[in-house]
This record gives structure tokens, sequence and C-alpha cells, in this order.
């Protein structure tokens, strides 16, 4: 494939980042790919298994030269990462981030240079593992996966459409929407089930009512609940950082509820049935065949 | 494996009833399998695959001389059941059955025969898949799968030890305990589940607010919504057959959201950490490792 960048530096070189920075290795697509981080025990890693060129516990030495960063750091140390960047950029940088939420990165962004800068281009691919840390990077986990960008109408068209040209080597699936929008889709469709399956995890798992219920439990469960085994410190991030999105699906689906025990109490068969089976079609159209 | 009947009929041969005709007849647990039921269609299909030896269409000569009888019809047909089968049974003929919510079941045979009959033996093998019918039928379905018994006071010994010994010669294990908490348990583990999953899928598709976001979802929302693919009429007559235990368990479940929700309200990240944290290890150690 064509080469799209000279330098690419990889902040956060975990499961996200470690299989963005081997993607754009394994397809030749930038001169070099090097990783920064705080430590050097995953970068380290990184190197050994392929998944950069090198790296640096300096950051001014990575961010030289740079032509795209990505940000594949914890929502919660964006703003930092961004504050001890400020005075270390060059002009020519093109950065672009990989968090869960867009509208709290937008906003520690700002929070840092006043208003948003044109080289920074919101994203976030959609794609993961309950799996973490750069030991399962994989160079084809963005492969039929979607990304969502999220440009402001300040963000540079060119650097927006460098940052998709990326995404789109890797085999993603580019969307550009809102920041507004993602941040109510990815709580509807991610945010909330991780919420439930948690949630219905603890709540069995607390209550000694009935004993030790998991073993009583099967395989719908054991992939029903998959996603609580994800990662405490993300997802703790993602909630406080998508609050209002997620509070608001939260309560839909409490709604939601209401309306099944409503079903079920008055002994609705028909109204039953129909809401299991429009379930059960609308998950085998957009779901299983998709 | 040693002959445990000479004779057993298996009525509703679907996923379940196909499964243990076809486990039994595989390891020559009883001298011949047959199958019955209101149409022929599911039963020569169950002949050509080898679940079956034979089928009958006529009850009568279904249940001559049979030894054992599994009832594996939907939860709804249960009582229709037990009424045919009431005039005809013989004294020496062991009655089990694969129902989903116990307490009905039990219900439905009283309404029969008065009170219940010692020669019947509650059960449910928890074991399932979201395909359904005889194609879909394992020998190796129960294989390390539990198997919950419900006998009564009234139920004979022999009857409960025969039961559970084929049901063991299958693989399964075995548990014996009250029909109502049979049906706390089953409601908690896995009726709460299902419709968390089926309120999930039909909440997003009915949200017409932010168009099709099914097309934003990826592995973790798959198989969170697995087991809204399984069978609306078979959910619909769970649903409505332990409707106290899975209205009791969708509250329970009600409140644990909405101590999530205040924990993200007042941005307790302490909170919400131990929260993620509790879970993750509850289900790799339960689940995961189980």
């Amino acid at each position: 494939m064509a080469q799209l960048f000279n330098k690419v530096v990889v902040i956060g070189v975990g499961l996200i980042g470690g299989s963005f920075a081997k993607g754009i290795k394994t397809r030749h697509l930038a001169n070099e790919v090097v990783g920064y981080g705080p430590t050097a025990t995953s970068l380290q890693k990184g190197v050994a298994l392929g998944v950069l060129d090198s790296y640096t516990l300096d950051l001014a030495q990575a961010l030289d030269k740079a032509d795209l960063v990505m940000l594949a750091v914890p929502m919660g140390a964006m703003q930092a990462v961004f504050t001890q960047m400020q005075p270390l950029l060059q002009p020519q940088t093109i950065v672009t981030d990989a968090g869960s939420s867009k509208m709290s990165v937008i906003h520690a962004v700002e929070s840092v240079y006043q208003q948003l800068p044109a080289w920074f281009v919101p994203g976030h691919p959609i794609a993961g593992k309950e799996q973490s840390g750069v030991e399962a990077a994989s160079e084809t986990l963005f492969e039929k996966h979607k990304v969502i960008l999220t440009p402001e109408p300040v963000t540079d068209a060119s650097a927006l459409a460098r940052v998709q040209a990326v995404w789109q080597a890797l085999g993603a699936q580019v969307s550009v929407m809102t920041a507004q929008k993602h941040d109510e889709v990815l709580a509807a469709t991610s945010h909330l089930p991780h919420l439930l399956a948690f949630t219905l995890v603890d709540l069995l798992n607390e209550h000694s009512e009935l004993g030790n219920v998991f073993q009583y439990t099967a395989g719908g469960f054991r992939d029903f609940s998959r996603i609580a085994s994800s990662d405490a410190t993300m997802w703790r991030d993602i909630a406080l950082n998508n609050a209002p999105a997620i509070v608001k699906w939260m309560r839909n689906y409490q709604h939601a509820m209401d309306e099944v025990i409503a079903l079920i109490e008055s002994e609705n068969a028909e109204g039953l049935f129909e809401l299991f089976a429009k379930a059960k079609l609308a998950r085998d159209t957009h779901i299983v065949n998709k």
C-alpha cells in the first residue's frame, strides 16, 4: 500500500494503540511507527512483538517531526497528555485519538488550547476485545469495523481526509458525525450494554439469598456477560466522561423495562410475543447477518 | 452403558426433547425411544436423523408399556398434554419434564390430578441454544450441564433416582432443590438476562431518533444480544409461567441500575471502579473458569 505518513507516533500502546501501530507497520503505511508512554514495559513488548519500530520515554523526541499522533490513552488521561504535548507539538503534526466518548475529549482539548485546534481530528474506532494490553494487539482488529470521526467546523479538511485515509487503509469503514451524535449512539449501543452486563453480574454476585447462582448459568449467560469482564479503569473513565448520554439511555432502558413488567403483570401473551418476535427479527436482520 | 429403561417416550421432539432422545439412543440407555407429537413432520425428521427409533401420532400407543415419559413441550402446552395423558397412563410409567419453570408445571399437574402424583418428577435441564428444532438436537447437549430436579414430598424416591440416573448417564450434573428455589434461581440467571437482551434490542430498534444504530455495534453487542435471537413463543410462555419471580428480579435489577446511575451522577469514580472490578472478578472467577 502507498505510504501515507513519514512518522507516526502512538501514545498509549495498549490493545487499540498497539493494533493501530501494528496495522500501519504491517501495511507499510508509514516510514516509522514510534511508541511513547510513561513506562518502558509495554513499549519494549511492543517492539518485541513487531507492533512498533521503536519507542522513547522522551515526549519531545517522540513528537519531533511527527506527521500523525494517535492518542490511545485512557479517557481519564486525555487532558493531562494534551497539556504535556502543548509546548512540544510542531505545526505539521496532525493529532487524532481513539477515545470512547468524544464531547469530553473535545472539552479537554479546548481547556488546554482555549479553542479547538484545526489539526485535531477526534475519532473512535468501534472495535475491542475484553482482553487488553499490547499483547492482544492485532493488525486486523479494525478490518470491517466502523470508525467514527467527529470533526468540528474548525477542523482542517485535509487533516480529516488524511486520518480518514489511514483508517480506510487499515480496513475500517469510516463514518463522520457530530460528537454529540457519536456520544448518544455509543451510549446506546456500547456503554449501556456494558453497564447492563456489569450490573447483572454484580447483582447476582451480591445476592447471597440464593447462594452461588453462577453455577446454574449456561452458554447464554456466558455470552451475555462477556463484556462484564472488560477493564474496570476504562469503564470507570467512560462512565464519567459520557455521563449525560449514559444516564439518559439507562433511564430510557428502565422505562422500557417498566413496559415489559407491565406486559408480564397483565398476562399480555400477545404483547409479549410481539415484543420478543420483533427483537429476534431486528437482531437476526441487523446483527447476525451484518 | 447399562440399559436403564425398556421404553422411553419423548413428547415434543424439539431441541431439548430431541437431544434427550438422541442421547439415550446413542448410549443405548433404553431398548427403544419413541417420539410422539401432534404432527409427523419433526417426528419423521427425528427418525431420519437417528434421534428416535420410531414415532407415533397415537398417544395411547405411545404410552403403552412406557417406562419413562419425557415432556419437552412448550410451557404453554404442559397442562393440555397432562390432560390428554391422564386416562392413558399406566401404573409403571414415570413422567418427567424439561419445563423452564417448575411451580407452574406442578400447578398444571395438580389441576389435572387434584394432587401431585408420586410418579411425576419435575425437572429442568439448563442447556439450550438459540437454534431450536429437532435438527439442532445433539446427543452431547447436556454433557457437563446442570439439570435441576424439583421433587415434592409426595414424589416417589425410586422414580426420582431413576430420572437422576438417566440424566447422569447423559453426562449432566444433577442438583435437587425446591421448585420455588429453582424458579428464583432461573429467574435471576436465565429469564432476567433474556428479558434484558430482548428489551435492549427492542429499545434500539424502536428508537428512530438516532437512525439504524445497529451498524455501529461490534462483537460485544453481538454476544450480549445473542439470547435475543431466542424463540419468541418459548419466551412468552416462560415470562407468563414464572411471572412472580421474573418481576421480582426485574425490579431488583432496576434498583441496582438506580445505584449505578447514582454513582455516575455523583461522579463517584471510586465507587464505579469498585463496582466494575467486582463484576469482572466475579465473572472471571465463576464463569470464565467454570
